[in-house]
């Protein structure tokens, strides 16, 4: 599969770091979708880097719909976006091109790939390509609106720290050190009905992991309760239910809205660990794979000495595009444009 | 895609807990590898209730390959194995076909299927189901251990604690109570070369994220430090890298043998949290569904007061069968037989 | 993908001709759709060898659902289909295994798996295996039927006789010549909306030829005037279209229901030609693959002097398979389960 | 799956007629293949209409490679290649909108996209998105053709007739006619070893027709003798085997390289049926959508009087990629770059 995610709906990545241009391609959208490109921009605006705490690198992401969009609205044919690159300083990564950064995928790349890789910022590893999956969310997102599907991913911490003020701090006084900060998201699903996933692979623990660990430098994922259910009795854990205006409801939400795979009706919530970026001007040992030799590196180039807070829109967008995509699947391929 | 998982090897589960059998197909092994039946008996051994920690359930997993063996080695053909249910008591089950366990699947299966699943001791959803995904496990094992993968799943804590005596003690006390308890599984896989995986969705993390949240139970999974990094600076959770005999290492393995979502070499270390079983014979608050009324239900049947340790032989089933899959589709169908 | 054949409804087929038995899995299939076992019965007899037309093999085909069916009813979980082999005269294929028969799958077998297959009454590659499509297309049809989808597979020539009698002649007039002989069969599905398809890679079209071409001896496939569209003009060939009850048809129907890959309303028409059967006695030049000699072979074991007859129904049932999970994709998981 | 195909190698379409631009994705192609853009260029001329026997739409395929490729050699990651549409005149088609041109995807594609599509041109059902497909296949050729794997596709006939003169004067006078001819083609593929295929469903012939039915106007496929199988007996049909340099040979290919599902080594060799251009200027009874009433139709715009020509490239391309998805699942991700 490699490069593409879905089923009902799929999402089709490319694209380099310092290549022409970045995008997707969105097959077994419904027809009839509302197009909002002000959305989409305004989305895309959320991930791009706005202060001291992001890259200097500054993409205008001028997006362009070469495909499956008419008058306004989804034709239900593929949809294909491009994103151009522009701001690239490819000379930045000369000395890069052979010396692994520690915990980046340079190494990795470089393994799969047999070397043939586009080692420029990263090339199709660049943390860059989530604009692609953003704007793939945007076209998706509104339409579960309307549906009664909400979607909030929030920061619940940066560098062990909960408030933004001491969040903001931690990062800055990171990439005053040449170094870098991880953190934690939590993400919220509203409005699902209960039924959806399945008991075996499909679950739907399964489809959002599966998406999730997409995302560069994401390296946890829990739901509900998550790793806390392994101190608690069942007693203690189990979400007891009751009726309420003839649905089925649970008092307590420690399973996340997802049980046995499938959703109950609850809000779907996990959260995902997001590792301190790699990229650090701090130096560090690492190889140089010219001539499989020890050396050091401190990274020069444009890099975030926090993508938290820019992942936050990723994560919303992926699951806008996994829940979209299992809701197809189960409802049909025309539901996603249906209203009443 | 349901109840199949995989591209190049795939495994679809079938069967319910009190029906005729359960059993699995695994398709696009490799021909003319040894299947060791005493093998896969050991393993389904290692699966199942032994003592006071468990279910009183005795199935004798007695299984019978039906396909794609012949004379003792894979033909290459699909392999469909069952195993019939034997030691089925469905009257204890009568009155839990309507009063629904909390944080059990009866009531999302109720919502997915319309009322038509097999509500018998779980049906599809039971863990029983994993006694086939062990024999497919069972098959690729052996033959990854000749290419010098191995696959390993140790028990980090049960209830809070480490040490299996006071692990066992809180599992005999719980079942005294009538209550459950969880905990978390590490599995480590060494011998798996750099540059398994691919960037964008189909990532290790990914990959084996999706086949381990089948495993009923398991709500989160995080690999190396995982969310661990969410306190770490860069320059503390990169793993700095090494040449030794012509090989790149790293010092540490914080990133848990991943990094851009492909091998480096390393182990592949993650951890799954299981939480502690839902049926427990204390009274909880529930749901009547045949006429939508609260109403109280303490289980009745056989269950288990922790699955966590039967549970590691079904993570390392999962997880071999995972790897296979993702070596087959880089090394070609016929890899997992090749040797020398 | 291999042995499972759907996207939304999936068919994984397993079995040897002379293993412990033959089956499938059907999963995806709607929960609540009743089981008719004297259907599937009744199917299984349709392709059964019955006179002198056919091999005297008897398989009594007592088929057992291991799972996915309760109360007779569909749970919406796999069904698993298990035929076993009773009436298997293995001995009669000593030579075989060495000797390959001209344009039986032996050769390309024993190059698919290198040696491994079980080579016995041709293994997964004997026809036997269709008993399994068979089984798992009755467990749709009745469905199918109640939605107003009717298919019909005519047998349109033998030998190049169309009428019954003559055919017969043909068919036992070969056998006696230890030879053996084709023909073609005419598929008609009536009651598909328009709408259904995809433009690019999964039409009608594709998705039936994909089905059919796995029966084995299939050796072409033509929709509507299919190669006699050659030699025609548009304008003899369009079919030109009015409004009757609000409703578009066509007064011709030479595209067999199928225009740009997708349904148009009017009866899906498609043809299928089906090769002699490749076994013969009478002698032939091969090749023994021990020493990498020619030779000669003059078949022994049961075979079927022609099998045309018997493979209508298994036209018929892959249709049915491959229209319900069109149909499922578009109209979502539930949808084969519900009338008005 | 929609508009995707392949499992190892994978192709994504895209693009309407009169929108900004078409192109495709490909995915799982091997790192460290040279991409020669004149080779592409040159296949993309060989498609384009070039004399008074197609469309005077003149369109100059001055493709983009957005991503996969870097220093002239494939990366291994997804390849997208867009080619801009710029000789549009939409204004012919105003009345088309409404009037669904007979045997044309108009009627279709409107009940499958409920009146969304871009019907500018055919939208995305027009015969230009092959010219996606071209190119894609450009990519994948020149390294088939290294590991000695040649497609050839010829034309067999056009309008009944197999000289080039007399099938110009056939296309020129139904032009003149305000009419159109269809053809069959031929394609030999050599080089591909024995033992490549599945025997149920991923069958060769499976494969191949999936994709050649993607085909604008291709209507039948037939492998080997095809059709003609129907009248012969096996003594006469099957091909008879031998053993030449230690390699098995047929003395006749009437299975046209496929038996089982599965490459023999021999030429795989089928026939496709392209119908007649159904847009034609020649008036036809047809429907107007808006008011449901009855009206003819003499098409306005610019058409091809033939596409069989054309379509010969298209049909290398569309197999080039099926072969290379299936040797690449068989042999490996690296395969298609590996020389020795």
């Amino acid at each position: 599969m490699k490069n593409t995610i879905g089923n009902s709906l799929t999402v089709t990545l490319f694209g380099e770091s310092h290549g022409k241009a970045i995008g997707a391609v969105i097959d077994g959208i419904a027809s009839g979708i509302a197009v909002d490109e002000e959305y989409i921009a305004s989305q895309l605006t959320r991930r791009r880097p706005k202060d001291a705490r992001s890259t200097p690198r500054q993409e205008k992401d001028e997006f362009s719909i070469l495909s499956g969009v008419f008058e306004g609205h989804t034709t239900g044919t593929p949809i294909c976006i491009t994103i151009p690159n522009a701001d690239t300083h490819s000379s930045d990564y000369g000395e890069m091109q052979y010396k692994m950064r520690p915990s980046h995928a340079d190494f990795t790349a470089n393994c799969r790939y047999n070397g043939w890789q586009d080692f420029r910022g990263g090339g199709h590893f660049s943390g860059r390509i989530t604009a692609a999956l953003v704007a793939a969310g945007a076209l998706v997102l509104p339409a579960l609106n309307k549906k009664g599907i909400h979607i909030n991913t929030n920061i619940l911490s940066i560098a062990g720290e909960t408030t933004e003020e001491k969040r903001n701090e931690k990062i800055l006084s990171a990439k005053a050190d040449g170094d870098s900060v991880g953190g934690v998201l939590e993400t919220a699903v509203t409005g699902v009905p209960a039924g959806v996933g399945e008991p075996w692979f499909d679950t739907v623990e399964g489809m959002i992991s599966h998406a999730v660990f997409s995302i560069p430098a994401v390296k946890g994922i829990e739901f509900g309760l998550g790793f806390d259910f392994a101190d608690k009795t069942g007693s203690q854990a189990n979400d007891q239910m009751y009726v309420e205006d003839n649905t089925v409801k649970c008092y307590t939400n420690n399973n996340g809205g997802v049980i046995g795979g499938i959703t109950n009706g609850m809000p779907i919530v996990f959260r995902a660990v997001i590792k301190p970026t790699p990229t650090i001007s701090k130096e560090q040992k690492t190889v140089d794979i010219r001539n499989m030799e020890d050396t050091t590196l401190a990274a020069r180039g444009r890099h975030d000495p926090c993508i938290v807070h820019r992942a936050a829109v990723v994560v919303e967008s992926v699951t806008a595009l996994v829940i979209a995509d299992m809701l197809g699947a189960k409802y049909g391929t025309d539901w996603l444009a249906k209203f009443e």
